[in-house]
């Protein structure tokens, strides 16, 4: 089977690698609320006008402010040995001289929960959980709970602080950031992440004696701030109230640049809106059937705030967004396209399957995850496609300071670019659509 | 052909790595002067007597100090982008609050060292010179010259401030740091490494227009302190005044836990020595006829102080020293070997190469590089065989915050640790010697 024209333009593209590497280089760190975020929403408004996208407009998102500062961990018994470090966003303060105490090893967020209350009083409780390196980000799903909700459970354990192994694949010395559910709660505790080779040597300390260790962590709460979700346009034709929605998120952690998290997903779906403008121009014609609707949406990383402002103010035209799709998996390869939908859909998205083959894209008959900021969508019944990227790498970088621009990989943005535009294009310009997603498969909050 | 019993025995231990690991993990950071500094002497006397050497003792080293302070780097024209810089050793401070100032790019030594006076007047240069990867370290000698020289020759341009891509090979945030020869320069310039992808981040900045640069560098100079080269033996015994030499030093940089920098060293050079004990008492000798001496040196990296005060110690008995080996090159595993000697030990040379050759270690007929601890003793006359590991990997690490134990590689260093035990075992307990280096190959200083 030969590719289509859309896909094989977009592998001739370098596109979604140079928007994602330039929101990465010319704005760089961008977490909710602080000046990098300002500049990415105008960066944004830019990038949409240049690209010829209709309709670009910001809506307005209110973010709760949370900022790093000092941070610094050590081992100081049995001896000196400085650790790599990073605050979960939402932790709480550290006196400013820091709180040096004993280690408390805990092995599950499991055994953390079932600690009696003020067990640990006085102590820093260190969790040490290794996330397994699996190609799908199930490693991930079941590991990330020990940094949400650990620091609520090191509370209620009496813990002076709390530390945990970074959920993160690499063995190296940068911590990975990443929110905590700590953002609702009256003084909360400072809880931190260390590198994973750091939470190595802690553990080895630990196996070989007491180990007391000295953590300093002094991030601060901000006053609510104005933020922005990004819309722009490739307008519709026959039937141009009705959207099909490529989303992606454009804030990003404060250590890194965001480059695969997730100027990556920016760059494709910019692209393969791009691509699809570019196609039916080419063709003679003003647009595809339907419109395509892009969303950069704001918060992502620290409270899903603006796919929640998103949702709230489209409530009443949901019903008129027939597919969204999310690009937040990093930089490289989709393997695999699935669909959350009507099953009475199945034909139609066997059909769309089929036209990714020659992208070495494969059709699975599970039901897709809908990301972060399309959930709410989904959850009022839109339907999603779901293309699945070799997730195997992506948390060696993950909310970590490498997360530069180096890291992105031009060829394996282009395929995943090219699966967005084929997909968004057979649902933007074709006759049926995919139904509603049914009650049962919805995941209200 | 077989490998000896001795080459066998290496094969099967791992005491190498251990060794590497342990020095890494339980003292850490060593930088010479530092506490650290004295926690590995007490280390490595500790070590060689659990290892059962005799005559373990430290002979003293008088060190110069220098210490890092806070370091922090950004670009705040046209954008701000956080950059990952750290201090070049023996750099000066900048003020307390930084220095803000245009970035002015060049692109060799050469070209910086041809910039008349005070062209550079009020600005930071920043040399952006790339290293290519090569297996045999060949890429570093070719660009370590900026981070030794460029800070002087900056200074001569009248420069605010110097900055250079750092010397290394992957592309990270890991600044790599680095002496600078600036050490008996009176008010020296503040002078920082950029990890490689900050340096790509500015030069691509540069190419877009100009780049204001703010960079805050408060290392300080220390008094001198006192650290020691610790020594232990394999007493010889029909020559036990004649000396195989094996070297490494025991100091480290900072940011990162020397474990590749070289407890790697330390631990080949030990494990060699105790392979060659338990070789000799299994056949029921008390020594092999020489004398097998490690030598743990200090400061080889702020000053190289510990292999100079060892030349001038032993001025007097360096005749009796018959070979002289180091290992400061890493983990990976050694694929050459090579001999700096008398033209006329060439025969018995090939006998000891022919002895690796299970090991995969091929003889090169090129003159070995000594080491800088051992250089001194080569430049009086003693002859050196060069072990040649693979370099390829070394510099993506080499002087950064992860150089730490989790990058030892076992199997690697037990190959290295054999080929060392075997010559020296050879060398030790054989009957001629390796003449001395011709006075036409001393480089002295």
């Amino acid at each position: 089977m030969l590719p289509s024209a859309l896909i094989t333009a977009a592998l001739q593209s370098h596109k979604a690698h140079d928007i994602a590497a330039s929101l990465a280089d010319e704005v760089g760190p961008r977490l909710a609320g602080s000046a990098g975020d300002k500049a990415a929403v105008a960066w944004a408004e830019r990038t949409m006008r240049e690209l010829g996208f209709a309709n670009v407009h910001t809506e307005p998102v209110t973010v709760p402010v949370w900022r790093r500062g000092v941070e610094t961990a050590e081992i100081t018994q049995p001896s000196h040995q400085p650790l790599a470090v990073t605050a979960l966003g939402w932790s709480g303060a550290t006196p400013k001289d820091g709180i040096t105490a004993e280690v408390m090893e805990v092995a599950s967020l499991d055994a953390l929960t079932k600690l009696p209350k003020d067990s640990a009083k006085g102590k820093i409780i260190f969790a040490n959980i290794v996330m397994p390196r699996t190609d799908d980000g199930r490693g991930y799903g079941a590991t990330v709970g020990i940094r949400m909700a650990g620091p609520l459970a090191a509370m209620k354990a009496g813990a002076a602080a709390f530390v945990i192994r970074s959920v993160g694949t690499a063995s190296d010395r940068f911590p990975h950031a990443g929110s905590a559910m700590l953002k609702d709660v009256a003084a909360p505790i400072a809880a931190g992440a260390l590198a994973t080779t750091d939470a190595d040597l802690l553990h080895a300390t630990l196996a070989r004696g007491p180990v007391k260790m000295k953590l300093v962590l002094l991030p601060e709460r901000g006053k609510d701030a104005q933020s922005a979700n990004v819309v722009g346009e490739v307008m519709g034709t026959t039937k141009k109230d009705e959207v099909v929605l490529l989303g992606a998120h454009l804030d990003s952690w404060d250590l890194g640049r965001g480059a695969i998290d997730d100027g990556a997903g920016c760059g494709i779906v910019l692209e393969a809106a791009r691509l699809i403008a570019e196609h039916v121009r080419a063709a003679g014609r003003a647009g595809p059937a339907r419109t395509v609707r892009v969303v950069l949406f704001a918060a992502e990383e620290n409270s899903v705030a603006g796919a929640k402002a998103y949702a709230t103010a489209h409530a009443a035209d949901v019903a008129k967004i027939v597919l969204a799709m999310e690009a937040d998996s990093g930089t490289d390869r989709a393997r695999l396209v699935k669909l959350l939908g009507d099953p009475a859909a199945a034909g139609a998205f066997r059909d769309i399957a089929h036209a990714l083959e020659p992208l070495g894209i494969v059709r699975d008959d599970g039901d897709a995850r809908p990301g972060t900021d399309i959930s709410p969508l989904v959850n009022a019944g839109v339907p999603s496609i779901e293309v699945r990227q070799d997730a195997s790498r992506y948390f060696d970088v993950h909310h970590t300071a490498n997360d530069t621009s180096d890291k992105l990989d031009a060829a394996s943005l282009s395929q995943v670019a090219a699966a967005f535009a084929e997909i968004a294009f057979r649902v933007a310009d074709g006759d049926g659509d995919l139904g509603r997603v049914p009650e049962s498969k919805r995941k209200p909050e």
